[in-house]
This record gives C-alpha cells, sequence and structure tokens, in this order.
C-alpha cells in the first residue's frame, strides 16, 4: 500500500510544485520530509503541477518507496499529517493521510478537480490577502457580479478549449468537460468556482481574465461561445496572475 | 484641520509601531509616505503603540504639519486614502481619511479600543494563517469554547488589572474599565474580543494565556477574579504570543 496525502500550501515563495534544481518546491519539500520522516528516499506523485505563485487548499500527492511498489513505514498512518510538519516548512501542511493500493495513480485517477480564483473586490489594497488574491483595484456592484456569473455558465459542458490554454502548450486533446463553474463574493473577495475533468496549460487564469472583462462590461456573457467557437487564444482575455489562483478540491 | 487616517497592517515583518533607529516600523513608512504624498515633513500621531508582530484591521493615525497646527495639503481629502497607499509598502493599507479638528488627538481622545485575538483552533498547521494566528495544536470542543468565555465575562467592569499587566511596566494607574469580552468560533478559528476604554501592557495576551488555561481546564471561570484580585502577574497565565494580537477598533 502507498500513502495518499492531502495538503494545503500557500505557493507565494515556491517555485511551482514540481522539482527543479536548485529551486524551492512543494514538491522538493515533500521529498525531503518523506526522506526525514520514512528514513529512505520515497517517490512523491502529486495529482497536478500547480504553477509558481498558485496555492493549494486541498493537493493530493502518493508517497511510494523508490521501486513504486508500497510504502515502507512504522508511522501509524493517522499520525503521518502531524509527523510530516514536523519536517515541513510553514508555507505547507498536510492535513489527511490514507492507506491507497500501489496501482493509484494522483494524476491519472483524478475524475474531477475544482479550482478557485479570488479577487479582491475593492478599490482599496488589502495588507491581509496580499499575495493571496488578485488585486485589480475595481469594486464590481451585484449587477456586474450577476453578469460574470452568467458568463462562467457558458463554460459548462464539453468543449474544445484551446482559447483558454497558454499559447506554446503542447497538448493535442484540448477537449474538457465542465461540470459546474459559479461567481459569487464572500466578504471583499469575488470567487470564480469551477470544475472539470480535467485543465489546460492557465485554463481557469485565462477565463478569469475573460469574465473580468465581462465584469467591467467589455464583454457580454453571450460573448463566451464565439470565444470558445474561435479556438484561439487571442479572443480571450488576459491570463489573470498567479497569486489569486487555489487548487480547492481532487475527487477520484 | 488635520488629517485622520484609518489604516490595517500585517504587523509580521514590522518592529511594531513607534519609530525606532534602522528598524522598519508603521510610524516610519507613514512619515514617510506622508513626506512623499504631501511633499513636506509631517506629524503622524497613532491612537497606540502596537508591538512588534501585532496587527492592526483598524489603527488611526492623524497627520499634521510638523507644528502640530493643521495639515497643508492640495489632495482631496477622500483620495488620500488611494494616493497614499501608492507610497506605502503592501503590509500597510489606508482604508478611510477625514478632516479632524487640531484640538483632536488620536490617542487621548479614545474613548474605547477593541482587540481581538485569533487562535487557530486546530491540531494542525494551516500555511494561510501563519504569522496571523496563535497555533497552539489543540482543538477545542464547544464546552471548552463556553467556559472559556464565561471566564472571559469575568473581565468585564471596572478593575485593577495589574495581575495582566507585563513586569517592569511604569504605568501607575492600572484601573481600566473592560465594557465587552467574548469568546467565539468562526471557521477554525477562535476569537476572544474584549472591549475596554484603555489597556495595560500585554494586556489582551497575558488574558488570552490565562483563557487558555481554562479551556484546557487548568483554571476554571470563577479563578478570574481571584486573579484580578492578586494583583501580581504571577497569579495569571502565560503571555500569548504577539502574531494573534489585532486592534480592531477604536471608537472616540
Amino acid at each position: 500500500m502507498k500513502v495518499l496525502l492531502k495538503l494545503k500550501y500557500d505557493g507565494t515563495l515556491f517555485s511551482g510544485y514540481q522539482v527543479q534544481n536548485g529551486r524551492r518546491t512543494i514538491q522538493g519539500e515533500l521529498n525531503r520530509a518523506a526522506l526525514e520522516l520514512f528514513g529512505h528516499e520515497c517517490n512523491v506523485t502529486g495529482c497536478s503541477r500547480t504553477d509558481a505563485g498558485v496555492h493549494a487548499e486541498c493537493f493530493c500527492a502518493t508517497v511510494s518507496d523508490r521501486n513504486g511498489s508500497g510504502l515502507r513505514h512504522t508511522v501509524p498512518t493517522d499520525r503521518i499529517p502531524e509527523a510530516m510538519n514536523i519536517h515541513l516548512p510553514s508555507d505547507i501542511a498536510v492535513f489527511s493521510a490514507a492507506e491507497v493500493e500501489d496501482s493509484f495513480h494522483p494524476r491519472y485517477d483524478v475524475k474531477q478537480k475544482t479550482y478557485i480564483y479570488k479577487i479582491l473586490n475593492s478599490r482599496l489594497r488589502d495588507p491581509f490577502t496580499e499575495h493571496r488574491v488578485w488585486f485589480t483595484g475595481r469594486n464590481f456592484d451585484e449587477s456586474d457580479v450577476k453578469r460574470m456569473g452568467l458568463a462562467a455558465k457558458h463554460f459548462v459542458g464539453k468543449h474544445d478549449f484551446t482559447s483558454f490554454m497558454a499559447v506554446g502548450s503542447k497538448v493535442t486533446d484540448t477537449v474538457r468537460t465542465v461540470t459546474d463553474a459559479s461567481v459569487y463574493i464572500e466578504g471583499d473577495i469575488l470567487h470564480f468556482s469551477i470544475s472539470a475533468d480535467g485543465f489546460l496549460y492557465n485554463m481557469v487564469r485565462i477565463m478569469t481574465g475573460t469574465l473580468f472583462d465581462v465584469g467591467k462590461g467589455r464583454r457580454t456573457a453571450d460573448d463566451i461561445d464565439a470565444i470558445i467557437s474561435a479556438k484561439c487564444r487571442a479572443a480571450a482575455g488576459c491570463t489573470a496572475p498567479a497569486c489569486g489562483l487555489y487548487l480547492h478540491d481532487v475527487k477520484y
């Protein structure tokens, strides 16, 4: 049996999830913590490769021996979160651990992922959400938010999302099924929540940039269909910055 | 007329409010920003002197000319928050500005201040509240929180709070009137909110340390009366760390 970890991280000070030489990465920190806790080199495999500055409220990763078959360990599974956290920096924390079959793969077995993009809905900066939201200096009113929500609904369904993929991405199958998309306000934070069977590179951030245009009145909800049909990155809006993006949930 | 600013700050990277040579302070940053915005050296006077690491959700400060009589400026008052923020670092933000009489004093004229102390109510760390709450590794249940709330009520009234003042403080009038004190949970954060006409040095942090003992079952709500009567710092609990403390509101 391998061990499936669920963790949170503040991505601000990381060069993304994936190990890179000489860079501080989530995977790098997990590798080191697993070595220290379990006493031998481990394989850490994540559910996705978040970019520098992107956060996670629920990221899934498996830990196995280097040969990929199970994890040798003497730590009771329910004590692994606290024990791992001792070896992790303060911007990563494991909050759950469970035994899973060796055949389980945290990326290939994903059924649905949910991302949330957070925008500070205020003309004024907020020191407490710095690096954790996109500060645009705008205060959207109720009708703006309603229009953004209607526009988001146009993402739902099985579509070729080429228009919402970063130029240069090498993915060839650009069809994804979006199962839910909504826009809502909590406090002074505007949330764009989207669930799908998978996401293209920068997909949520480009969708957010496009919804931002809808909020400003530069595009309408109905424009979304035309943007999808165009299958051209230039048809969509800007790529919203990494700091507002959260991997929120993963379903297997 | 002087200008009264209301601001928020994340105190993590500051050596407290008050100007100190060679240290990064809130007052130091406000002085610099006022000079840059108004074009001449100003007097910045705050409503209190928060310690290193303490945060503010609403801190009040006046800006006047160096001679203390009014503020020469050409910036429309309602534009001052945005204009000041351009000159302030990202961990301070002004959110309101108003003209006040020259005779107004932001510290001496305070009628009531409210502080909130935040404790993470979880056995596990949370990367998103690091430096913003006290992480004790404890998960208080409903009955613990209820007992802490009952204990907090014993602070209410006009008392000599010597037991809740840091040793070495030079204040001689140690009587303060607490008008409200409560304990409640929001999400996984336990809040201790307290309003008074004034506070002794470390008063809220020592009260929090004492309520923490009540939560753990080491002291009872009724013990609070005996601790107040003792007029001795040693009778109370530990001083909770600065990172969980927020100046929440100031009334004039």
